[in-house]
């Protein structure tokens, strides 16, 4: 990783397309990076001017005296390529393009470009950050290597960081977006590290940078703004690996209406979005997710600030000098299934003598706005802290002026050296900036929304989870074995029938009956030499996969006959509705015993390939939403998880007298399914599993319905 | 309401208690007056001090030379009463106490006091706000007759409001909260008119200053911060009114996790919590909601600038110089049911004219940082604006400074005049204090949380359309005559059966058959003279209200012998069960046919009364928690909002083949059983028909269960 040290850490940098005119990018390049003095010289590069603001400037790269660690490209796409090769021959060690007209434009010609700078990068082993880069900033040094207005002021001289206090690194697709989020988090006193626009990502990834901080010393928290990836199992590995590092990576994504499944063959993949399985992935690699600026800031804030003292459970304590502003948190906390429970009387009792008698002693504990005259927080907040039965105090207060919070300050950083647990600052008002800055100063998450601040303190609790589960896991994650497969044995057909993939399921033990596949009536008739119960019967063709829809069940045949009156029933069924159809024959099964139906099925997103996803089976799959989506491979313990998303859940687990469902069955079936999925990931594009009938516990599964479609 | 202006707009003022002590409240508001320059003389009272800030003072609001129109108390609350009957005594008109140590306190000796001072005010005919209220501030005279922190520096000098520009009225119970969020939105240059601390609400409620807001000429936008209601009637007879005057009610409700029922016997009234039937009432009566403190003001300050052109519909431009934050603004948008959809050719053929060649003419619409600083966001604006496929345009902006915003600032208030549709500035940097002014005054809402953006964007499209029925409605709602049914023939029980009910649905025609009640198991076996089909067997006892849990119903009896056998059978299970039942026999039905299995209630909520509810029936109305609430009474139109609200809408409309449900019957069974349950609104506690079977169109549904629990 040290490698980018020549982008991030330079010790020589050079501006080429530096320019006097302050109105267009390149002016502004020039003013920032003077704006920021560094330690390392900074060369400007270009055949109009001899001077720019007392720089002198050199005609090419070539020309520089010293080596260049860092070129910065401020030039029309057109002439890049030229002036990389140079920059190649000259020993440059990292590039930063800030142009666009690469593959941005999505025209044969800018892609065509970007594919030249990737292979002269390549040529000479540069590190190559964009084309159609905002740039980036490293705090540390200072180094503002962008034209964003954001870093205009320059306002870094060099940004101090130590074991105990650490910075943002913050990694962005949109430069817009990312340096916007910067400028607004800088007001709320946040501590950067790196600010850094991925732009087109020709060579270095999002996740590249990622682990760059992951390595960096400055670098607490991450924080990364996501519209897609490119390469999906790099970044996985990259996020498994904060997890070592300890290090909290919260995530934005944006662009979620995104469609993430292309084919549509089952009904499956096109329940859950692409997003869906971003948000998968997400809660199993213990990311956080922040849905707008604002949350992104407050999330960041207080991973920053409580990296040393991260809550342990769920328990809230509220303090405030208005009992509506309370209330309002409150509800907030239990949004986010937070408690926020009476205290105990031993805390109520010490609280009693510290506070004036109009204060409320429950919780939230509302001093009232004389009670901050009076009394102030510190001294309530260092009693509430005491209490074994909170994890948290929120101090939801008024920041009018900074006075109250000044007189206080003694005693806060004492309750911030001497106590371990998080305490969060929330304003009702509006937040004054001397207060803020006392209170980011010592330590102390300030913010100014509520839900934010709930939010917050969950993704925290569930971080801390995530580190303590990941630490137990001694190995991995317990897969079953994999199991390949030959689909080869159905030729070059894309859909499996029902038969056919019930009969694989039953080879993998996967199902304990395959059924019979009758091709006449008289091997339909042949049933009840087996069976003494009433039967199932299906059509079975690749060309007709939705079987239900279209009439191609008949259920409840109980006599010889009616298998036989059944069988010509589904052949003319089919030869009206499909006359081309492959027909392979009928289906027999005895009736499924009754149980609850689900549905379990793999599909292929674009992003992270093969998904599982369960949810509620037959037609209220679609009605009711109730689908909770996976990653492969999905561990026992995983598939216990997943099952306990669903709201379906309660039925399973028994419910106002109903018998609990097979629920071991159920994890048998989708870890089995995974491995097997996993194991021919290269042929299966779909697997559809709707409905599997879980009976009662003990008494295992049916699957109804079966279908997988192949890759083509 | 012109009462209420000598509290609110006094000709002269009395603050009783005055002191020169800043550290108090008396101090602050002796200060707060005073900065405050009113044309209304201001008295101070107290006993302690001749002169205080060169002001007079008086012994007692005898004293006085001249009449006083509002007096303000801030002396102990055992005092109060004594001053109270002093200001009686001398033609006081109204009267605000801020004290604390009444009702607030939850004493008996505190409610006693509380009791006292309505008497007194009762008697001389004073208006009382409060007591333990933080106060008002009345911009427009200005008056602040508040020791709220939020008015102490006296920043208004009578704020001017015209027909074209109103002020917000906020009346908030909880004053922290309320001065908190007046101090937060000051900031985003929203106009107050009013703010409004109700304190105990001891005789002047919240309905009664929002009442006084719909009929004062300076408010345009009335919002409510609420925890609870005293008259939740007199409350919706306001809201009523503010549609007729076309004002936006704007209710922020905390306390939310209250329960709102206490009486548990059927499931149904555990299932809707008192927030949801706050949430259904805020629908019914085009109340917005806003759930934080941000949302308050981003939704209140889009309604006080957009007041003379709330968007028609929910169609979104969206104008962005980044990308990723125009994204993220879609995203929000598409959360919120608005559309982003792509831009016309036209429309995309006129932006290409003005903006530079790498401009992305999507719908967000990418101008590029470049674009700002050559075009800027006024001209591609105005084109967005005129395309007829938009309903309103957001500029998801950058405010690092005022520059491009004032470049742009003619061709702004040109767009302003010259088009009708909204345009929201959002910025997704930190808001600029100098761009924010110029925006604002110019008219345009400015914000920056996106998500706040969309909801605003929605809450306009919803009042709109909710303006528009209200117009449409001839008479205010069509309902059916309510049926009033004496209870009394059923003695003094609490718990009617099954059959009680059935047999009173069924004379009210809401149910096409009673079944028949068997006393005897011969009684039973002569069910097969009328019926030819199998029949169903309940027990039938109030003190059995869940026979299906506790094995009291069987299905399916086809013989004579059966339905004997059954009967011996259910009387065996409640006696040892239940020995101590009383059982009235068993219910004889035919089985139902099949169909969509839905729960219709009636449960008594503690503010709003008796509500309606329905969802899916039997086990999943729990598991699902899809349950829709309305209060009573329920027209048709209303009835079938309510079933849209439901996830199982699709199933009832017909989906995937299946048939569609007899929705029609459905509905007149729900506006039956609010004429129903209106007229016998005293006597009902809970009426529960769970499952109610909806056969398919045009064959009705069957009443599978039936429970009426009756009022103590």
């Amino acid at each position: 990783m040290r490698a980018l040290d020549s982008l991030f850490l330079p010790r020589s940098v050079a501006l080429v397309g530096a320019s006097p005119d302050k109105r267009n990018f390149r002016g502004r390049l020039v003013s920032v990076l003077l704006r920021h003095r560094t330690d390392a010289p900074i060369y400007f590069v270009t055949p109009s001017h001899k001077m720019i603001e007392s720089v002198e400037c050199h005609i090419s790269v070539r020309e520089i005296p010293e080596p260049v660690d860092l070129a910065i490209l401020a030039i029309p796409a057109a002439a890049v390529s030229a002036v990389l090769e140079e920059c190649g021959r000259s020993g440059v060690n990292a590039v930063l393009i800030v142009s666009s007209g690469f593959a941005d434009e999505n025209t044969e010609e800018g892609n065509a470009r970007q594919e030249d700078v990737k292979s002269i990068c390549r040529k000479y082993g540069m590190i190559l950050l964009g084309p159609n880069s905002e740039g980036f900033l490293t705090t540390g040094l200072p180094l503002a290597a962008s034209f964003s207005a954001a870093v205009a002021n320059g306002e870094y001289h060099g940004e101090k960081f130590t074991a105990g206090n650490k910075g943002i690194a913050l990694v962005s697709q949109s430069g817009g977006l990312g340096f916007g989020i910067y400028n607004r988090a800088r007001l709320q006193g946040l501590k950067f590290a790196y600010v850094v626009a991925a732009g087109n990502q020709a060579l270095l990834e999002i996740h590249d940078i990622v682990e760059y901080a992951l390595h960096d010393p400055d670098t607490g928290v991450i924080v990364v703004v996501l519209e897609g990836l490119i390469g999906a199992s790099r970044f996985l590995a990259v996020l498994e690996k904060a997890a070592e590092f300890r290090k909290p990576v919260i995530v934005c994504k944006i662009g979620r209406s995104e469609a993430g499944v292309t084919a549509v063959t089952t009904h499956t993949g096109t329940l859950a979005g692409n997003y869906q399985a971003y948000q998968a992935v997400f809660r199993q690699y213990g990311v956080q997710e922040a849905h707008d600026i604002a949350q992104v800031i407050d999330t960041a804030g207080c991973f920053c600030h409580l990296a040393d003292r991260l809550p342990v459970g769920r328990r809230v304590g509220v303090l405030t000098p208005s009992g509506g502003a309370g209330i309002m948190l409150a509800d907030k906390c239990e949004e986010q299934g937070l408690e926020v429970n009476p205290l105990d009387s031993l805390t109520r009792g010490r609280l009693a003598e510290v506070l004036p008698p109009y204060a409320s002693l429950a919780n939230p504990v509302d001093i009232t706005a004389q009670g901050v005259i009076e009394v102030g927080y510190a001294v309530p907040l260092k009693i509430m802290l005491a209490c074994p039965e909170l994890d948290t105090v929120v101090v939801v207060c008024a920041t009018y002026n900074a006075e109250y919070i000044a007189a206080d300050m003694e005693r806060l950083h004492s309750i911030r050296d001497s106590s371990d647990k998080p305490v969060i600052f929330c304003a009702y008002t509006a937040a004054n900036p001397g207060a803020l800055k006392l209170l980011v100063e010592a330590g102390f998450p300030f913010m100014t929304d509520m839900r934010n601040c709930a939010i917050a303190l969950s993704d925290m609790v569930n971080y801390q989870r995530y580190l303590k589960r990941m630490q137990a896991l001694e190995t991995p994650v317990s897969t079953v074995n994999p199991v390949a497969v030959d689909l080869h044995q159905f030729g070059e057909r894309r859909v499996l029938c029902e038969y056919e993939v019930k009969s694989l399921l039953a080879r993998l033990r996967l199902s304990q009956s395959a059924g019979e596949l009758a091709r006449t009536a008289e091997e339909a008739m042949r049933y009840f030499e087996k069976h003494d119960s009433p039967a199932a019967m299906k059509i079975q063709s690749p060309d007709i996969p939705h079987k239900t829809d279209t009439g191609g069940v008949l259920l409840n045949l109980d006599t010889p006959q009616a298998l036989s009156d059944g069988f010509f029933r589904l052949m003319e069924m089919a030869a009206l509705d499909k006359p081309d159809a492959d027909i392979h024959g009928v289906l027999l099964e005895p009736m499924s015993k009754p149980g609850l139906e689900m549905m379990i099925g793999i599909y292929r997103d674009k992003d992270f390939g093969l998904m599982l996803c369960a949810g509620a089976g037959g037609v209220f799959v679609e009605v009711l939403e109730d689908i909770a989506v996976t990653p492969l491979p999905v561990s026992r313990e995983r598939a216990g998880c997943l099952l306990q998303e669903l709201k379906l859940w309660k039925l399973l687990t028994g419910f106002r007298g109903n018998e609990p469902a097979d629920v071991a069955a159920l994890v048998d079936l989708i870890v089995g399914l995974s491995g097997f999925a996993e194991a021919n990931k290269d042929s299966i594009a779909e697997l559809d599993l709707n409905p599997v009938i879980v009976h009662p516990e003990g008494q295992g599964l049916t699957i109804a319905d079966a279908l997988i479609v192949r890759n083509p």
